[in-house]
């Protein structure tokens, strides 16, 4: 690689053009710096007319602390997730942070993965995943980088978390079935382990113990285990489900058995782009990505700037999205 | 930022431990240097007691390139961008190089982000996104960073690129309705500005001269103007869509004009996940994003390693996938 000379502009090159000093160069892209409006300009005129760009890599060999991100996501074609991922880019970018992005697909590379990420001296990791387990952030925070969990559990010191409000979401839920006189309840998670379908089972025991309730914890998430859980639970008069997608799965599943029992009706937990199509219509409960987003950063950006913080959660409100299935 | 110091393990310590030189640490983590069996035994001992990663960092500034890929794109929240996104990022992963990623949804934002990737030195670019306007990708190539391009078009010198081989996923349907005696045939495409959409309708210009073509070209791609264009051609035989998204806006719109009328089959191309769900059972080009992100990567490793090499184009194969929709 070392014979492909590149092209890079440097800040001497500034300086020589702008007939100013390297250091005067320096501080006119270094944030808060003191220098003077006319040298300013000069730098700028320069810089732009040679196509100039700071060098991060060298201002995070000299000043110790990179402008890395680590995200640790798994499933990128999970509809939410890939919902809240552009919000996560954005909010990242606001506050001049560029995310280093890890894929948790494959349990085995996630240790690997995250060791990884050190090597970038990253100055904080956001864990979005359902998947990577929580012993892997005490290195992080060992070595005083921040973690922040995306609608997960902490049971770690020193690490913050933001998730949705699952509590309000299942009392919205219990709310609408007692409106509607549906007490004949079937909820359909993912296993109990998986922190949304657990927060969201309790939730909902709390919220609802004058329901009749029969369950369906599956292996797997997603579309398919929730139509094969749907057929089993054709007897309720609403099934809640712990994700969108189960819901989705859901609706198909009691579709394909026609027509001639009344069906239940299906209630979801996301808001998914899909969960808005003709075919489903469905009544769910609407994550609010952006809110999600925007607090996982500011958790992380403020215990960036003071590591020595107590561990911190934020509940972020979520709303009934009221449609066809239910 | 300065006041929270990082308990990073320098290789210093690693030398001080294992009892070696600070260069015999260094040459122990790079790759295809030489160190002796024993030394490498005795620094790997100590960094994994110290908990010791290399400084990638360090190492770009040591050596002027870093490892960094810059990945250009738009809308994650689009199955079938979130689809190859994975894979991509594997296959650079493989690479050992580390993905940035740049959300470009928003085109006021994407000039800046292009120009903030220089600053981190990549080493290379791959754009898949419709959006971007490729002159933004000159000031790479002056640089001699090599940009690979994904399902796009190049008009630039010293530009690589892969793309789906459209030519072949329209001849597959253009057979596939002979087969069916459907000559009354719509197109649904986005605007024709759009590299996927031109493509394809040439393709399908060539490929079907003895079908009766009727098109819609949308200001917008996806499901709502799928939806929209379908009712307009509900006379035709068989409605070939340019995205999957378009097909299932499709199969829904001629759902909601009730089932007193013959409906045209439906096509589709991309095969995102939700093609294969119930509701619509999509017939459509399955693109391979594996083979894609593995010829892209390719692509950008080779011209990474040797920047002056004439602009190379692959065309990935594609597959019929037939469902009840057509």
């Amino acid at each position: 690689m070392s014979d492909n000379k590149k092209n890079w502009v440097k800040a001497e090159d500034v300086a020589r053009l702008a007939g100013v000093s390297r250091s005067a160069v320096s501080r006119t892209f270094t944030p808060g710096a003191s220098v003077a409006a006319k040298t300013r300009a000069r730098v700028m005129q320069a810089a732009e007319q040679l196509g100039y760009q700071v060098n991060i890599i060298a201002r995070t060999m000299n000043t110790g602390s990179s402008n890395f991100i680590g995200i640790v996501t798994a499933g990128f074609d999970n509809p939410f997730r890939s919902k809240l991922l552009s919000p996560l880019v954005h909010q990242l970018a606001l506050h001049g942070f560029m995310p280093l992005l890890m894929n948790a697909d494959d349990p085995d590379q996630l240790a690997p993965s995250l060791k990884q990420l050190l090597s970038y001296h990253v100055a904080g990791v956001i864990i979005t995943s359902g998947a990577p387990p929580l012993s892997l952030a005490e290195e992080y925070l060992q070595r005083k980088i921040p973690v922040t969990l995306i609608n997960r559990h902490a049971d770690l010191a020193g690490c913050d978390r933001v998730a949705s409000d699952n509590q309000q979401g299942m009392q919205l839920i219990a709310a609408y079935c007692r409106q509607q006189a549906w007490t004949n309840i079937g909820f359909i998670g993912e296993d109990a382990h998986n922190f949304s379908t657990g927060e969201r089972y309790k939730a909902l025991l709390s919220a609802a113990e004058d329901f009749s309730l029969s369950t369906r914890f599956m292996t797997a998430g997603g579309y398919a285990a929730g139509r094969a859980a749907s057929c089993e639970l054709r007897h309720c008069q609403a099934l809640l489900c712990a994700t969108d997608m189960l819901a989705l799965g859901a609706i198909d599943g009691l579709r394909s058995l026609g027509s001639h029992h009344p069906t239940p009706a299906v209630i979801g937990f996301d808001d998914i782009p899909q969960a808005s199509w003709d075919p489903y219509q469905l009544t769910t409960i609407q994550q609010d990505t952006d809110g999600l987003a925007q607090q996982a950063v500011d958790l992380l950006v403020t215990r960036i700037a003071q590591f020595d913080l107590p561990s911190r959660h934020r509940a972020v409100p979520v709303k009934l999205i009221v449609r066809n299935s239910a």
